[in-house]
């Protein structure tokens, strides 16, 4: 009989009521039954991202919003500017690659966040970039890059700039049509708090030109379709119903709470999650740029920090995720995204002050939730 | 308060267990619990699919599935063979031309099964084929081909037999590997009454070399990626986790009754079906190669196909299919996959049987039911 606590940046916890709506009986998507959830998922999906552009709902995973993108703006032969701070801004690059797209990369020190001088010094000096990749949230350092600046550096060039914003989207602040994005990408098993599953894609008027002359190929991921079908309020292919119904029940609770108020929940976990950090004497990996999202916390010199996070998962059920690629047993990644409250942050703060003594860590005992509590009062 | 009845060839029904499975909270992917349900879920998927071969799981509707069995074994400038006998049949031909590669088209008349003497002729006339497609259960017209007969015909050819068997796994025979299919894609909404969202493909050591060489650009359903992922009992990208949990429910359900009594399931309810509709007066669309998945039946001259599927389902609740594409108005397709049995039938024949008679469709009331009550006495 134990307990099971998610703080995982994705996926993050379900609501009761996404978990009550996929347990419903199934509906047929060629119906105007199917068609009024659709409707519904659009207004909402448009709401989140801020956004008048189209959103094409694609039954994938995060990386396949991803490759869509790539795919539909861009040719073999084309070259593209790649922020790579992270693991995911190296996914960009690895989608390039994988269809003969050169990517130019603008490698960023992880943990950092890109200087928005430095990607407009690159821009200029190549004019063959035809989009910028920039990640929103960088889940693998936790590092928030600043969208609305490379907005306003991109807008008026001919390039495109396309977000990753799969981990941060319905969690912190990202205005598509205000800062500029031509083409948004997410996923269904972060700030929208739902399994994975589902991907979601934006296209901009300008962004849609693109897709008219790329010459890649593609099928599954065709936009063209996609536009076809979502004019008829349709997908092209069988879409992930179940999933999508369950992304409207999530939607109503954004939308009642307002996206302000979302944002506002998801800075004050994560401040008291950083000060936590700061009073247990453990270093924050990214503390000029750390994200709202998820914070990256050091592992203290002499400690095991894989050991760290299968303690706290296995022997006591609370997961956080260890450090990934070259970060592995160095940082733990602490999320407070999605449907995450205080006493989340509460139990997951707990858990690790728990875990770190019994591993011979020295602090003073109950630091980290009384930080975190002094937080929550304000 | 109305009820809600899906005899629709997917999604089909979702068992209570298998929407239980989707409610209860989500699990990290990256963690020894969710290798224990994507080991059990791998043993399962071979049983369903009666093969040793590898079997991925992919995010994504079926049609990914289909994407990738294409794009991973063959290249641009390659030529395959396309059995084309209704939509599903026409899709391969559309992604093979995406992606370069050319189709040569085995044309079918829509409601005939494919001639394996025609097969193998036009596949000895063509040494270039490197591969050949066909529908297991061709979803558009309800018919069934030999899937058997094409392996042996192809097994000794440098050719890959691949089959697309979205509808029908899980629901009619299907001997992956005693019928030398190479390549089998399915869907998780059909046969496995799962919600849509998975794709899976299964591949043999002879396709296992094709995928090594195939130069065609991937990489979200890079099989390569997924085979070393495979490996460790992992996934390459976030997989669609609540699905693989309650596909494991959906494969404990079949496992229990054993794939002879679900087959034998499927035909009893497919018999019961084609001898209300000819009860009826009714004509089935394929009176020859009928499948066990889903009966067409061709319209009444003189009645209005859509009107019929429409009262059905939104008068009085029950979800059958019309034609697609060219059939479109003029059959409708009633499935029996899946989570169905006896009194589903039934019910959907009492409804057809309503609808008829309103439209003014002349035939001997209580007809349709009473036949099938008599091939499920039997």
């Amino acid at each position: 009989m134990r307990k099971n606590y998610l703080l995982t940046p994705g996926p993050t916890p379900l609501p009761p009521e996404v978990r009550a709506a996929m347990a419903r009986p199934i509906i047929h998507h060629r119906t105007p039954q199917f068609q009024a959830v659709l409707k519904e998922a659009a207004e909402g999906l448009k709401f989140v991202f801020q956004t008048k552009n189209d959103i094409f709902i694609l039954a994938s995973s995060g990386t396949g919003a991803m490759e869509a993108a790539v795919i539909n703006i861009l040719s073999c032969g084309d070259t593209a500017l790649v922020v790579q701070g992270g693991k995911f801004g190296e996914r960009w690059t690895e989608i390039c690659k994988a269809y003969g797209v050169t990517p130019e990369v603008l490698d960023v020190e992880w943990g950092k966040a890109v200087s928005p001088a430095e990607l407009e010094k690159r821009l200029k000096a190549n004019p063959k970039i035809k989009a910028v990749f920039v990640t929103l949230c960088e889940t693998s350092t936790g590092v928030v890059n600043d969208i609305a600046a490379c907005g306003r550096l991109i807008k008026d060039t001919p390039a495109l700039l396309v977000v990753d914003a799969i981990s941060g989207l319905g969690a912190i602040d990202l205005k598509t049509d205000d800062w500029f994005c031509d083409v948004v990408v997410s996923g269904s098993q972060k700030g929208l708090m739902l399994p994975p599953g589902l991907g979601f894609i934006s296209v901009s008027p300008k962004a849609a030109k693109f897709i008219e002359v790329s010459k890649s190929p593609r099928y599954y991921f065709d936009l063209r379709k996609a536009k076809k079908a979502l004019d008829k309020t349709d997908t092209p292919f069988t879409p992930a119903i179940t999933l999508i119904i369950a992304l409207n029940e999530a939607l109503k609770m954004i939308k009642q709470d307002g996206l302000d108020a979302v944002f506002a929940r998801h800075r004050k976990l994560a401040d008291a999650t950083r000060a936590a950090a700061k009073a247990l004497g453990l270093e924050l990996f990214a503390p000029l740029a750390g994200s709202d999202v998820v914070t990256s916390v050091k592992v203290p010199s002499g400690l095991d920090g894989e050991k760290l996070v299968k303690t706290m998962r296995d022997t006591y059920g609370v997961t956080i995720a260890g450090g990934q690629a070259e970060l592995k047993g160095k940082i733990f990644r602490f999320a407070h995204m999605g449907f995450i409250e205080e006493f989340d942050i509460i139990i997951g703060i707990s858990c690790l002050e728990k875990v770190l003594a019994q591993m011979g860590y020295e602090f003073p005992m109950g630091a980290g939730v009384k930080a975190a509590e002094e937080i929550f009062l304000k």
